[in-house]
């Protein structure tokens, strides 16, 4: 309570670690803060779930009956295995793998979110200067674990199914030719809806992605493929594709993961990946190092409500026709109050959160420019598109963003789009 | 289900990073998984909690409260802050501290148990060769994060209070002297009812050890103090001492971490820590690039046990007695069955759930030694106490053990001591 300065300020701050030191601020943690802070503001930028349609019954359900008997809500509450237990990993393998991939229940760990196990992966595959091959856009989260690493994200031309197999062949030419080759460790690709474009790759084309990375594999040290299914289940035309993994590309340089994030929910933080050895054994030993185990208790919920065929139903009745009425609303209302701008391009995802909108050339969409400014004035929040490309590579394209359809309402995610119209109008206006 | 090689042979396993190569297998891993494989060994190793006692009935009341309600229900199982629940950390706040540090909701982070958070802090304060300094002996697991780190740990002196103050300040000169008190980064405590030793650091020992650290900031970059408070909660006799920083430990270089762990279930996984800026954004930063936040799901569920008084219900009424007896069990047990040898040692602990426990001192107690193959073949495992000490600093102490009293019931206690008994006496025969 005293003006004077108080006796703290003799001691200098703690000085951090070099890396930690180093690491910029991360954008989605403050885009998150501003939707999570100002509840007026209509954000179509967070990567949230809808949070009506988030299993409360379910959960109760199926929580109360695991509590109910001393032996399984016992087991429940106590440290479960590092890798996770074993009889989710079971049930995962049993839901997304064919046959092929031998013992992949002892190669599956299970952790916090599937975005720690890219994390763990990335830390035990990775140096600084190693080189990671992406799509262009990416997912900008694992953009952010790659820079804390030190690693180089390279971009590879892609389009509407995704990264091309030929841009691919010519990317790998060009850094052979730089005599980086060597320094080629992974190629990262989120196959399903992606995330932000929206975009899955088809079969063909993960063949011809196969192909390649096998014939690399001949050659030198393989290429990870590193495949995040997270919105694999989130399907709401079409048929499904099989995963890389069950098209023939190799176990030993296949990484497959998922996570019960987007869904069941985000809440209970499941995820998961298959390894190859000696990948798994060393994540494994990080991860018993690092916390033992995600959350035990969270694992035996879901995996008796996957046992159960919950998880269909859930996604059946509830999850899936949710959110193709929601990507119905922003699809609508992109074309009602945005295609009327010359220059603007959007195209319908068969699945996912997101929709990849393009506003016209003039216009850049980065953080602090006139569109950004406007639209926040008009009271809707995206994530600007700059965010998702990686630094070198494809060039980037500063006149996209990524609007999830995720957390508003339908008729939220109409008035956004609408306000987005608004501003992109004025915007136009202003430069 | 042919009997040719498959073609999967051809390409080379992916090479690991340097330090995941590096990295030496988990002893504790080892030890967790043979008492899970093995239910006829009495398993007096593993640092697992009383399963009886796991608060099942409290746990599923609260969810079931929780999920009740579509606004807290949606919530809990929607993704959360980074830093954790808002409410679960102000609860924490005022559980556990005086007013005397400010802003320490906001300073606060929940993580994967506490030990996620011992891993962030240490990534973003350490580099490789800086120095820690801790007890002889400490926790084990912590040792195996500052080798994973590449960061020399270096253990002071101790006693049935801890640390020795004396004898941080030789080992503080003895660095000075050889020119590394610049490298020395931390002092790693646990002060209450400690892993292994069980022991606490009462108040006038903890007054001199800030008195040092005090000093020491002054001359030189600040020493952290990372008091790791596991076990708090977890007392059997006596009073409760305040923490370090309720004692004058300045918050500009004192960082106090706890967990739920211990006094309510760790299959919940939440730990929390109070963290001096810049290591707070800087940590927070870490944790929203790797998995954007533990379980929310279980915060929101900790949170309205905490919030209702229903944790120091469960304490008093449950595990507290629980504990005791147990403690009481295995005390007994070393009395009626040990402490016939000439050379055995061992304390009563206050609280927490070890025993540390010296043997003769011709017999050594590694994993491989006489002893420890008597034991397996006797049916009776314990942590040897080499795992438990430093490389450097205070002598390893090898004719030691940790015996945890946590997750056997009593009979199985006495007759882990039992077999503990015979097998020294077979042990001795043999040396």
């Amino acid at each position: 309570m005293s003006a004077l300065p108080s006796p703290r300020s003799v001691s200098a701050p703690l000085p951090l670690s070099r890396q930690a030191a180093a690491a910029p601020e991360q954008p989605i943690s403050r885009l998150m803060a501003d939707a999570l802070d100002n509840p007026k503001l209509i954000s179509l930028a967070a990567g949230f779930v809808d949070e009506r349609s988030l299993p409360r019954k379910l959960v109760q359900r199926y929580a109360g009956r695991l509590l109910d008997d001393p032996h399984s809500g016992g087991q429940a509450l106590q440290y479960g295995l590092a890798a996770g237990d074993r009889q989710l990993r079971q049930a995962i393998a049993a839901r997304y793998f064919a046959d092929r991939w031998p013992q992949r229940t002892d190669a599956m760990i299970l952790t916090t979110g599937s975005n720690q196990l890219l994390h763990l992966i990335s830390e035990c595959l990775l140096e600084p200067d190693d080189i990671v091959l992406c799509a262009a856009p990416t997912y900008f989260v694992y953009l952010a674990v790659l820079r804390d690493l030190g690693v180089r994200a390279v971009s590879v031309e892609s389009d509407e199914h995704g990264v091309c197999p030929e841009a691919l062949e010519r990317t790998l030419d060009d850094l052979s030719a730089r005599g980086l080759r060597d320094r080629v460790k992974m190629l990262y690709l989120v196959p399903y809806f992606d995330n932000p474009a929206g975009v899955t790759m088809p079969e063909h084309r993960r063949r011809a992605i196969i192909a390649a990375l096998g014939e690399q594999a001949e050659l030198a040290p393989p290429i990870a493929l590193l495949a995040d299914n997270a919105y694999r289940d989130l399907r709401y035309d079409g048929a499904d594709v099989p995963c890389f993994v069950d098209l023939g590309a190799e176990p030993d340089w296949t990484i497959e993961t998922g996570t019960f994030s987007k869904n069941l929910s985000p809440g209970l933080r499941v995820g998961w990946g298959v390894l190859p050895e000696p990948l798994h054994t060393a994540v494994l030993r990080r991860k018993s190092v690092i916390d033992f185990g995600s959350p035990h208790f969270s694992q035996c919920v879901v995996r008796d409500i996957v046992a159960d065929g919950q998880l269909d139903e859930h996604l059946q009745n509830d999850l899936l026709p949710t959110y193709r009425s929601k990507r119905d609303a922003m699809i609508d209302a992109c074309q009602r109050y945005l295609s009327r701008f010359d220059g603007v391009h959007f195209q319908q995802p068969g699945g996912g959160l997101y929709v990849w909108l393009q506003v016209p050339e003039p216009l850049g969409t980065a953080a602090g420019s006139t569109l950004w400014e406007t639209c926040v004035r008009h009271g809707v929040l995206y994530v600007p598109g700059g965010f998702c490309f990686a630094s070198e590579g494809a060039p980037v394209q500063n006149n996209t963003m990524r609007l999830s359809f995720g957390v508003q309402p339908e008729p939220r995610i109409a008035e956004g789009i609408e306000l987005l119209g608004q501003a992109i109008e004025e915007a136009l206006r202003r430069v």
